[in-house]
């Protein structure tokens, strides 16, 4: 029963996220001792594709099921970055259609020699059911919630759940855990914070800085709690946030982006520090809240996000999602 | 002189944002009254390049700055996203090479048929310095424009340029071009709009669909000048576009992403439409403002947008960005 109204969690922040390239071996196919490059070439050209587990269209990639002989099996294609010292063989022996023209500007069909165009294709062979769900799409909905909607649907549902799914948060607030990770803590118990690296940040370059700052007051479920009374936090997390990242990263703040989510993938008041010009997941309109926007919103009106109509987008295995539809708010 | 400041155009939604195809245009190439086809093709092939302006190997796509005869023109190529249907034909007469193999894992390189693996490509000739710098790649700085650095800064520089850079706006609107590319119109010169395609959306297959609602009225350059006023036009945009997407591609309101940007690449009013889960670029919460929450804060308080102190980047070489320098303000 537990298992079924398990949360979103941490690291849970995107829905697409799919890379799955391994590349650079060098194989000779031609002088492999156990005849691999002729029987892995066949037992692709016999795949008989089942389904469509995902298409990112703006990653040119698409993942498909299917069988291999009589083995499941994950086919992963996906086109390939241009090479800048190939692109004279590109546009030589390539046909051009044209498909407009409107004031300076032109467009075309290309089609280049197979040769300058190739598609990373990786086989996962024989694939578990793990593999297959990991690779499959799931669908968002835009889901629509007005202030009676949080109170008799989201509320409850996040009630229901907090007992079990905010141990590591407290294990951080409480130096549990990770407590080599800080990288700014202000202890005060009311505007304080942790601030730390998000995990999806390796630390190794600020290209993708990642961190996030946990407040230490235990009652902030979301923006959606948030009223005048909070603006000294949430100033506070701004500044010293902003201060630690320029001494500590030598990033100034016009370099970053400070955002809420709603709905956080965690009950427990977190702001999100990411590089501005690093398209992190979740970074999006639909889910990111700036905390220089909160802060002004609350600044006007100190109930904004109590009454508000909020706007944002569920994953079809999400349970809140299915409360709404239970409540025929879908 | 004039042409040093030029203003934002067409397509640089994003910093990188390159992508240019405008498709499904019905040209026949070959019988251009005006020999339009074939010169334009001739014209690219005898493309030569100068530099790489850009490269954006998540997205493969790639910017070349060269010459067509005696002018300067810029070329953007990028990849097409897979289509669901066409995916046996590619396997179909494609060719493999085995690159690695380890436990279930193997990497190929696929070379499909050209007419399966196409390549969009968008010539801007003559282009501009404007162009050049555009699709070079940049830095952005987050800039924060309070009600008073509108006024002295950014109107007055959207108005020394509007004169001529909406040429392309004004041809859509009054049918000059792109006719046979118009989804929708509602005529009204106050509530009415036109809905076509994004110069991004190839409209092969709807995952990556982007379409864009430009107003008849003339007046309106921002988010900045929206009042109460104005609500009539965007619930209408915002009703209008979605039952033409749900009649037209099948997408319900629930798959959409609706969003203004500020600052919009051009300055005549225009709302975009993207599906949700299709990270479009420009749809980053440093940029998009929902048409949701637009209405909403209008009804809200019909001078949201004039008084209020408004958060986004500005690249490296953006004139807009040196007026705020100039002014002390970054």
């Amino acid at each position: 029963m537990a298992d079924t109204t398990v949360k979103r969690e941490r690291g849970s922040e995107e829905t697409n996220e799919l890379h799955c390239e391994v590349k650079k071996t060098k194989v000779d196919d031609n002088n492999g001792g156990d005849g691999v490059g002729a029987k892995s070439q066949n037992a692709l050209s016999g795949f008989k594709t089942s389904n469509v587990l995902s298409v990112n269209a703006r990653e040119k990639r698409i993942v498909l099921h299917g069988k291999v002989a009589d083995e499941d099996a994950v086919v992963i294609l996906e086109k390939t970055p241009f090479t800048e010292d190939t692109m004279d063989q590109v546009f030589k022996g390539s046909t051009l259609k044209l498909d407009m023209k409107n004031y300076i500007y032109s467009t075309y069909q290309l089609q280049a020699s197979p040769h300058y165009n190739e598609i990373k294709t990786t086989l996962v062979c024989p694939a578990t059911e793990k593999h297959i769900s990991k690779y499959k799409h799931q669908e968002s909905f835009f889901v629509e919630e007005t202030k009676k909607d949080y109170e008799t649907i989201t509320l409850p549902f996040i009630e229901d759940q907090t007992t079990f799914s905010l141990e590591w948060v407290y294990n951080i607030l409480q130096k549990k855990a990770e407590v080599e990770r800080i990288v700014y803590e202000d202890p005060d118990p009311d505007t304080g914070f942790i601030l730390l690296p998000d995990f999806k940040w390796n630390q190794k370059q600020v290209d993708d800085l990642y961190l996030i700052a946990i407040v230490h007051r235990m009652n902030i479920r979301s923006l959606r709690d948030l009223t005048a009374e909070h603006l000294p936090l949430l100033v506070n997390i701004l500044q010293k946030g902003q201060m630690t990242i320029l001494e500590r990263y030598s990033l100034p703040s016009s370099k970053l982006r400070v955002y809420l989510h709603y709905q956080p993938s965690y009950y427990h008041l977190h702001v999100h520090f990411t590089k501005l010009g690093y398209d992190a997941p979740g970074c999006g309109v639909e889910r990111a809240h700036l905390l220089s926007d909160v802060i002004q919103n609350l600044q006007s009106d100190p109930q904004y996000y109590k009454n508000r109509t909020m706007y944002f987008p569920l994953r079809e295995e999400d349970k809140l999602l299915s409360k709404f539809k239970e409540a025929g708010r879908l």
